[in-house]
């Protein structure tokens, strides 16, 4: 079903289109062209997929509740999950803590937190959630114990200055943070810790904090959304995309005509995709944070997943870490656990590169990377993780490579064609429905 | 002059602010008025500078034409200075070197390419130009030579892919460029070094290729332009700004109402001035790469400066990497040195944070951290370089820096308070000229 590339495909087509060349401005013009031929000939399979997608969105909505409910019920143990908060529910619950502190202290209890407790050991992945939530776990800390005072201190001047953040409706950085009160502080890692240890108290998500990691990601497509009262279409943002806020309470009115969301690993491929327009060939939102996914990158992903309820193919790079990235979208890192729920995009489907398409396409051996002994150790480790475990699919394409030893890049396309990618590799998976 | 700030500044603002709560959505609102009362009386000495660098862009204009002349007449020696060329410049080029290549086989006389060298004993810093070039070393790639038949082949590969890009009117990244035929180029190295053997070849910058590097800068603020046919007004663009594209060919029509530039070495800094829509109080652009300049937001910024014809205002840690910062946008690497000319903004004016500014603004000595020994040497290094030494004022503060052996970042700043930057530093800065 996969076309092998033609031999010609291989050659550059400077001499066919050198004549071709004072044609190229209106050429330009008509890639722009909203739906072109091709767009309605490749949907059938994605069509069905929406549709899949939405009513399992539904359905673990409805289970998601129910497991709230028999929580409530004792059934379960209670679970920390922490929540969106604006910041007037962050005020409202920080000014609640004081109070509790405040009469605490004046009758003669002293003052003491009671913390959630983030220690791998009391971290749970949730199957029902899709999750890695926080078990019961709590630590006491306790201004009147030489152990805790500092902690004590920090916690609560760190409470202090989110309560500034929120009032003034302004957002700021770890680092920023940290400068406010060096001389408490002392290490940056200090309040960052407390920082999250002050997110689980008010059991809310620390971007809810108003103190946010900086910006990477940016986004490109058919997708419309008002930022802080401008509005966004990301249809008209030339070739360079919208950068995406590291915060996304700004961001509201979200609307879409799109089929799915395109999520790229990497900047070079997203280039390629935003330069062709590719989203105006098939109906999509092209998403990419320049490797490793950052917060405000998860974020953004999960608001449009649950607001358009839309299926999101993963291109990646065919090795270990590409995969890792994919996780790291899904089921959040195991650092920021509690927040895990508000960050995470469970069901990504994983597009390519695979291990699989490296002779399907016929990816030439020259442009196969060996993998390395720490590689192959992730790769291994990899198979052993419930979110591969859990699909055939993946476990399959990555025994595969572990197997063949061998990984490689998105660009390795690039040996058919500059635009093999956009004009034959994307278009034929998506036709064929070839994701997993 | 610089008013020190109040101890009443550096308390968190919490619960003057809570009362106003129910009012921070209106707030917002006035924040985006496009010109606020203080606007006006920061302006006097900025629009003198304004003067200032407009006429200092057409003085210099002139002399580079000078110099350009008497290289003409062969009174200096001539100097490889490479333009940005549009595609079909690019194609016309490439097809000449081609014939001349193709009549040189017929003759008998063989294949060889005369490429400039760019090894450091072929550079020089032309001080009317304010810019590294290439002096007048040639190397010889003879294709019938045993030393320089790879080279031969692989130039000439290269040739006739970069005409296809050129042909094809798209944009590719290095490390595509190299997957397209690993079999000859084995290690991206050989195929990136031989593409800046083209551009000089062909006398163009390496952009002018279309081959380009991945992106990295955003931008916002009051500038307008054309990004592939799309509107790009950066004054609507929430608050995470728009990405700067990673070439800038694309980019017609700037139009601005700014009164300066304001050049942020990090993503923090720009948040913030983001956030609070500073180029609403003082019309400006804010520009960032993040760090490290890359090409994209170096050719971006140079265009501004060259449409705009505006003052540069730097906002750079007080450490020797964030001066370095500023030389790289001013200056050049040394790595692209023929590239320079089509890089370099020459004139950017050191706002802060100055070493000195460590005492006028009573920077707390906890948020100062010490030099490392490397960071002492990199500064001592830096005095004995032209662009410092020209320049007494920055001289004087980066011997003020190696001799205190401190430094401090932006968000140093942030002890007296969040907004500190935005309402306090910045407007008295720009009021009283404080730039050198």
């Amino acid at each position: 079903m996969v076309p092998k590339p033609r031999k010609r495909q291989r050659e550059p087509a400077g001499s066919r289109l050198a004549g071709k060349r004072n044609r190229a401005t209106s050429s330009l013009d008509t890639a722009r062209a909203p739906v072109s031929l091709e767009d309605a000939s490749l949907l059938g399979k994605l069509q069905v997929l929406r549709r899949q997608i939405k009513a399992k969105d539904e359905e673990k909505q409805r289970r998601a509740q129910d497991t709230v409910l028999r929580s409530n019920n004792g059934h379960v143990a209670t679970r920390v999950e922490v929540l969106e908060l604006n910041s007037n529910q962050v005020l409202a619950e920080l000014e609640r803590i004081m109070l509790s502190a405040a009469t605490s202290i004046l009758e003669g209890r002293g003052l003491s937190y009671k913390v959630p407790r983030r220690s791998a050991g009391n971290q749970e992945y949730v199957e029902e959630l899709e999750r890695i939530v926080l078990k019961e776990g709590i630590a006491i800390r306790n201004f009147a114990s030489i152990a805790s005072v500092r902690k004590t201190t920090i916690m609560t001047r760190v409470m202090q200055l989110v309560h500034e953040l929120c009032s003034r409706r302004i957002h700021t950085t770890k680092r920023d943070l940290f400068y406010t009160d060096v001389k408490l502080f002392r290490q940056q890692t200090e309040s960052d810790d407390v920082l999250n240890d002050v997110a689980c108290l008010v059991g809310c998500t620390r971007n809810s904090l108003n103190v946010v990691a900086s910006e990477k990601g940016i986004v490109v497509g058919r997708v419309t959304f008002q930022e802080d009262g401008d509005l966004i279409d990301c249809t008209r943002m030339g070739v360079g995309g919208k950068a995406i806020p590291p915060y996304t309470d700004r961001i509201t009115n979200i609307t879409s005509d799109a089929e799915f969301i395109l999520l790229v690993e990497k900047d070079a491929a997203f280039m390629r995709l935003a330069e062709d327009r590719f989203y105006n060939r098939v109906k999509c939102i092209i998403v990419t944070a320049k490797g490793q996914p950052d917060v405000g990158t998860r974020l953004f992903l999960r608001r449009l997943k649950r607001e358009l309820h839309l299926p999101i193919l993963g291109l990646v790079d065919s090795d270990p870490y590409g995969l890792k990235i994919l996780s790291v979208y899904m089921s959040g890192s195991k650092g920021m656990s509690y927040d895990s729920a508000n960050l995470a995009t469970p069901d990504i489907k994983w597009l390519g590169i695979r291990p699989s398409d490296l002779d399907r396409y016929g990816i030439p051996e020259q442009c196969r990377l060996a993998m390395t002994e720490n590689d192959i150790k992730t790769g291994k480790d990899m198979l052993e993780e419930d979110f591969i475990k859990k699909n055939p699919a993946w476990y399959h394409e990555l025994s595969l490579m572990v197997k063949r030893r061998e990984k490689a890049e998105i660009q390795a396309l690039s040996s058919f064609g500059f635009q093999y990618l956009t004009e034959v590799y994307l278009p034929e998976k998506i036709r064929a429905g070839d994701w997993i």
